[in-house]
């Protein structure tokens, strides 16, 4: 060897010990659920007095700043930013439906949604905010510290800088724990991504109006009431690194049951009953054998939609509406401008079977092909679906597992919330998210789903196109369980 | 809990410690290097005397099987399959070239390049092949046990099967030691990737002529040998599973110096001067703020290229040419076929600067944007380049570290061969690896810069789309120096 001048040179573990242990412990600090849920309760009702959203339907046609090109009909910004609604033809050879057109959200540039966290008298604190969003049918819901694209943070739209972005943006001031892009609802982006960021600050921090810092057994609680912990929030939580080893030692807990099951499926210890190299070896089978084609194409070229001044809509009326409209949102800044907005048709449904395998909680996940992902399929929930839909689509179509979630008997339902999809592009779109055990044999496994631990999904949520969005809010779900969430009674 | 017949299923660790251990135990058996050397040598030029491979230059115009489509100038063969040539154009805003146009192969179906594994004597032998192909210079070289592309099998060349491909087709009948989809030549092709396989098979195998059961040892120390082990066999093996602590168990190595450094660089239980958390969201940031888009074009209206019947070339005749071919290759088979080609100018220079941070090897990496990559950068050699084409770039266009490289005494030269790149597209492409100690500064890292250990490159290749072709062969060749490969001496 060369004459060596870093030859003591400190290195590092690949995980940060500390910071698991320090992030199990936040997980477990929820303290009294019943106060603490009505301190949250009312500043969030105070948040509410200070801001309002006025969210009127307009024409599509009358949308100031945006334009529709005179020859493809896509829907563009002035500015040629934000996003763009264009049409895609996909191709499933041997699908159930083989081939359809559809109108598609098109937003190349990557946006920040990142959450920072504090330690707060020796525990981490999440800075959270209280946040309207037009698509939000109860306006205001509890949102990351950020959220931001790329011209929203570029200023094209001319407005205030996003609060706390610096922090993001400059990685001297803060310490990354989590930063991945993530893909978005793969049925209605053109290969979507969001930077999801969880930082850690040491330096004093003003604490701005509509925002709060909360520990993460707070906010993980939350989860379980309807319609308020916000998307973007819902996949930052999910990148959430931590071990089940240190939980386990945090919650000291000895019980048995589905905690006990779920406890040990988070731990790097426990095993699955697939090994990770053979899970990474079916998700290259399917993506190998499952051949779909998007070509994007002119919005007034696609196949069985229609089209008036005031909206887009499928022939069947079901799927979704591409809408207009109008916002005018005040309080900390007012603000109004116009846009356009997908409207789905129906709430639906997004489950994950469950079980245990051996001692350890499995979740079933389905290899799901969504026209708008970057890898061909991500792992999603064992049900995703709008029932409704099926009904002019050929019984081949119809969701594997929809009974078994739909059919379960109150004991088997171990959580269940409905939760709002993106408020900034989507109107009113809601799923019901649900856990629901099973006993279903594991050995008997159809090509498309697998059971994997909580674990290996944490493992797989390091890295980009694994996981779909509604698969992390489910995730995002099963950390709060950890910590014993009283699931049914909140919701 | 529900009553749960599966209670004792067994569960199964993450890793097979024991075939970690295998893996390692076979990279050591090397046998007597001289007469397996002798052996190899025997069996090799037996091979060549049974095959032949002639391969005549031919205008382009004169390709039988192929057509330049009239209006776009694409050369595509007449079933549609195996692959096209088109052009695309760069921009890359505030690069030091902004904006560039380039013919580029396209190639969208996923072929399989997979080694079969096999104990025998209880050691893990490789089934390799000794394989004819129209691009290399010296005709045969040692190939993987299959390279099939998916037109291959599916037989639209209407040749005969592809021996052994139903070990990787039918896993039922072996079990898969590693198996990703990884990118090949982005400056070249247009998101190609190859589904890279180890799969591990118990039943009898016949063993067919041209094809030899080897130790990875043996693979390993014939990587020294200019011209010998293909592209596609150092991807795959690039591939491998191995764990550093069973390596330091096998080897017994106690010794000092630049290999008991590497063999560290091997072990989960070393640290590293970045843990992994950090390279992830460094490799998100580089993906984030680097900005390229690229456009396929008509191959006729690339800028700064000429085409005439016979060719394709860059106006400065720098780069590559696109050039015909006409193949007879008899043996085993007897085959001809005609088809167009890329010819690079000049040998590349492709090199990791390595050196020891406290007690373990680094290598350092680049965050490299090629035009051809799914998901804009990659992880590249320090140097990968061919210097004679700088002569008609800007000089901020220069590689970084080249003259580190290129100055380095022989001392610092700790591996030197000259290795062809794939031989099915590109003719006589071939490049000068090296392996090249350094003292620099390893906490002044540019921002396209990181030295990771190579741990954390194995564990990134567990993916798609982290470590370019260039950087696997490169790791192929560590793993090689692992077991103490006698790299200059061979070479």
């Amino acid at each position: 060897m060369t004459a060596n001048p870093v030859a003591d040179q400190a290195l590092l573990p690949d995980r940060d010990p500390h910071t698991a242990m320090r992030i199990a412990s936040s997980m477990h600090a929820t303290g009294s659920w019943t106060s603490d849920l009505a301190a949250f309760q009312r500043w969030f009702a105070d948040c509410r007095r200070q801001v309002h959203a006025d969210v009127r339907r307009i024409e599509l046609d009358r949308l100031d700043g945006w334009h529709s090109d005179p020859i493809t009909g896509d829907i563009r910004h002035r500015s040629g930013k934000f996003f763009s609604i264009t049409g895609v033809a996909v191709d499933v050879p041997g699908g159930p439906v083989g081939q359809w057109h559809q109108p598609i959200i098109v937003q190349p540039e990557i946006g920040i949604l990142g959450i920072i966290v504090k330690e707060i008298d020796g525990i981490l604190h999440c800075l959270m905010q209280a946040k309207v969003e037009p698509g939000n049918d109860n306006g205001l819901q509890l949102s990351p510290t950020v959220q931001a694209t790329r011209s929203n943070y570029t200023r094209v739209h001319g407005g205030k800088p996003v609060p706390y972005l610096e922090y993001f943006i400059d990685t001297e001031r803060s310490t990354v724990i989590a930063d991945v892009r993530q893909s978005e609802q793969g049925a209605w982006f053109h290969q979507k991504r969001n930077r999801n960021m969880l930082v850690e600050v040491t330096e004093d921090i003003e604490l701005l109006d509509g925002f709060r810092w909360m520990t993460l057994g707070q906010v993980h609680r939350l989860l379980a009431v309807d319609d308020l912990v916000n998307m973007d929030a819902r996949t930052v939580l999910s990148c959430l690194p931590f071990s089940g080893a240190d939980l386990q030692q945090v919650h000291q807990y000895t019980g048995d049951g589905l905690r006990a099951s779920l406890i040990r499926s988070c731990s790097e210890e426990s095993g699955s009953l697939h090994p990770m190299s053979d899970i990474l070896s079916w998700i290259t089978t399917r993506r190998t054998l499952t051949e779909i084609t998007t070509t994007l194409i002119p919005l007034n070229s696609i196949r069985g939609w229609h089209r008036s001044p005031a909206k887009i809509w499928q022939e069947s009326e079901l799927f979704f509406d591409v809408i207009g409209v109008d916002v005018e949102a005040g309080g900390r800044e007012v603000a109004r401008w116009m846009q356009p907005m997908l409207e789905p048709h129906g709430t639906g449904i997004v489950a994950f079977l469950v079980r245990d395998i051996g001692g350890v909680l499995h979740v079933l996940v389905r290899a799901r092909m969504e026209p708008g992902f970057v890898d061909v399929i991500e792992l999603a929930p064992t049900v995703q679906c709008t029932p409704e839909n099926y009904a002019c689509l050929p019984p081949a179509a119809a969701p594997r597992y929809l009974d078994e979630v739909l059919l379960a008997g109150p004991e088997r339902i171990r959580f269940t919330t409905v939760l709002a999809e993106e408020g900034g592009r989507f109107y009113h779109a809601r799923n019901s998210y649900r856990i629901i055990e099973t006993d279903l044999d594991p050995l008997d496994e159809p090509d498309d789903f697998r059971w994997l631990t909580v674990r290996q999904l944490i493992e797989l949520l390091r890295h980009s196109y694994y996981v779909n969005v509604q698969a992390r809010t489910m995730i995002a779900c099963l950390h709060a369980m950890v910590t014993g969430m009283p699931a049914v009674q909140a919701g």
